[in-house]
């Protein structure tokens, strides 16, 4: 017997109107892969994922930002992705937030959440909310890049970067999918790179945000796919394509203070 | 009676988990309006709007970047806003494309919608899509930028017209609500600027797209405020608070050829 | 008899000490051509070269911003770069200034020069100052980004153009070599792309600001090289690397006004 | 007697034809002061000053990008600065590098200059290479601005902070002259800030390019001024136009490797 096509997971959120615009409107054409991706995880450390696999009514009240369970299904896809490059020797970036202690430079985020001062509270573990969460933290032929604002592009030399590895093309996960995840996605976009998200490392606080985000970016700006086709993708690719940090291990943000992402 | 107060557009696609997660995350607190406004109006053309108020599906066909009828609806708010900032001497920024006739210039756009070729044939109107609708034609006064990409801020000089305006926030609105408004805000939170969304002006081909980004924003980057809110914050500001153009009326898109809008 | 090395142009501006320096700081090392270049022509339009060749003196009675007999004689250098581009396929842009008719945008530029206001007025040519001059004009397969300040990656997509080429160099020439250029070489410094810039084809209105930044320049960001040496380059290069425009001619500024470009 | 009128230091370098066209080219105007200033301070730091005032010559045989005792002289010009602006409470903003242990992302920096490799070796002091040098560190209430590349404003969150506080205009000093602060100062112009350059404060390590970059930015992009004149300014300033931090200590860059920044 055939296996059922699985239905998108944005299409329950979907109206009767919104299915049939999008079938005529052109839009979630396949875009394809580039030739010379870089991984771009985004985000993927303790504020928000957790400290543990908790369902997220009980992890936010400690890790205001968490997405809970949901992201700890996706760190095995996460880290499929990245055993493969390192295999490959392809680009493997990070992105995490960095803050002040004194929390200054919240700027807009302050303005918009009431639980921003926790930031600067003690907290009740004594993990850093921006660390990269320990089953994919980065090896030293990485690179992690601190960022103040959503896109992984923006007050960043990420594009500089991707310059320099001479990239066509970025696979893109990690959280959230309507946040930080989203806004990389559309900096990538702006700059004309070819972008594929892989589905299930992407993950939210919001199921519908999750799967609306999804809707939007496949149908204009990036190709969701699996993450079995991204790594046939990354098998295909010839080795050792790119001139990799031959590096000490990566830095991980340089604050040592104990307290959540102030996001 | 008491008068109900209205339920946010997005609740009915967020699930039971959704809304207690916002409930209890902090996001979604209110920013507030700023000092200094600029009104910055979104792409609001022939190719989003159509050429008069019909069925989205209709619309499409000849339209293919087409909102239909909500693009109709929406018209008359963002008019109310021109109107109420030109009589405060508050400066009014409007957004379109422009491209080349050869569609070089479409990069990554090209990659993601079949319909991208339709931009380069004789289509059936003699109207240019990337023309400002003439409900709400700009004004000498008025400021155009020309852009190719989702955010009002991606190669243009939009942030140092704000600068040179002494701008401390934005009001945005226009379409669309899940693409390039969406995109511009994200920019504009970036830079710090606080941001209202005058919600009945952003408008959208997708139901859910336009609702769940909406919450997306409203939860994370910005107010979204009813027009008439934003109609009594910008009566209460001084009036002639800035320089604006002395002008000539400013110029449309430069692109004399009948075509849609090539996004 | 061995033909004398030619010392660089800005040597005698340089003081000894400057020279003892430069020498052991280990600056100004050769950089190399890249695999992938695109020929950045900068500002060569009618305001910066005069309409005719006359010495800069009289030229600037007329364009203030006239550079004088210097650009004339570095037109056919910018030529001969161009016509090589051509033959190989390899992408040729131009930029060049756009300004609203009643100078609103001109901002910074406005405070630093007493003659801006030239710019709004009538003048004596029926010459468009933003027009890039007929010897070098654009062909159709070319490109002409649009700029509002000093640099061609500054409100632009210029950026997005060079990814979207594959592009990991640019070839750089045109005027002011102390300004727009040295502001262009700056940012695609900054973006990691390796850098020329073809000498006889930068000119200046300062003889010192021409020879000193050309210095700097070559010290730290780019090579500063023969345009003989940069045509061999191009010469080696495969045929027909990139999709360039197929198109209609490439459309000049859009302002018809005969106005001089305010910069 | 009255006291002759200084000659701005890059006269001696100008051509008489330079001369001749600066008087009548309308360049050079004064753009005058903001509103809301805040001060740029650019990497001063143990790299560019050398671990003590010496001969430039001496210096760099230590610290490749030493400028030698001018670093020094400089040095309480900016001292000076810093306590007007702290006294009226006005923002102070460090840049200064920050680089991996391995330098993978020294990217273009590493193809100019023949001494990049010295950055990864022992070095004799135990000095950090990016540390703000003693004279002027940084106070609880300033902020450090960590970067990559010439411009302070590339790659960073300068711009986003500069709108936090509602700047207007910027005061900037530093080094290099012809580097660092020339590319800080056309970010600063293009954002359409009005700028200052306290010129006592601005150092190099050729003295050619120190002045004639004073020169060219004086010309187009910002007003060169005596310390003393902008001390004059801050003093008649407001007190506590500002949110500044309230903050702990600011952090140093965080690389406690003991090493060169590698510029």
């Amino acid at each position: 017997m055939a296996e059922a096509k699985s239905e998108p997971v944005w299409n329950k959120f979907l109206t009767e109107r919104d299915k049939a615009v999008f079938n005529t409107s052109g839009y979630g054409a396949r875009g394809g892969f580039g030739k010379r991706p870089a991984l771009l995880i985004i985000d993927v450390n303790w504020a928000f994922c957790g400290d543990r696999p908790e369902p997220i009514l009980e992890s936010i009240k400690r890790w205001r930002n968490s997405c809970g369970e949901d992201a700890w299904v996706a760190l095995p896809y996460i880290r499929s992705l990245i055993d493969k490059c390192h295999e490959k020797g392809v680009p493997v970036m990070y992105t995490t937030g960095v803050r002040r202690e004194d929390n200054w430079d919240s700027g807009s985020w302050a303005w918009k959440n009431s639980r921003n001062e926790e930031d600067r509270q003690a907290i009740v573990t004594n993990l850093d909310g921006n660390e990269i969460v320990t089953p994919i933290a980065p090896a030293p032929q990485d690179i992690v890049v601190l960022k103040q604002k959503p896109s992984g592009f923006f007050g960043t030399n990420m594009a500089s970067y991707l310059t320099l590895l001479g990239c066509d093309s970025v696979i893109v996960t990690g959280t959230t999918t309507s946040g930080c995840v989203r806004a990389t996605v559309l900096d990538a976009f702006s700059l004309n790179y070819r972008i594929a998200l892989a589905e299930e490392g992407c993950f939210d606080r919001s199921q519908a945000s999750h799967a609306i985000n999804l809707c939007d970016m496949n149908a204009k700006y990036a190709d969701v796919v699996k993450t079995s086709e991204v790594l046939t993708f990354l098998d295909a690719l010839p080795s050792g394509m790119y001139d990799l940090p031959k590096g000490k291990p990566v830095a991980q943000p340089e604050q040592k203070q104990k307290r959540a992402a102030n996001y």
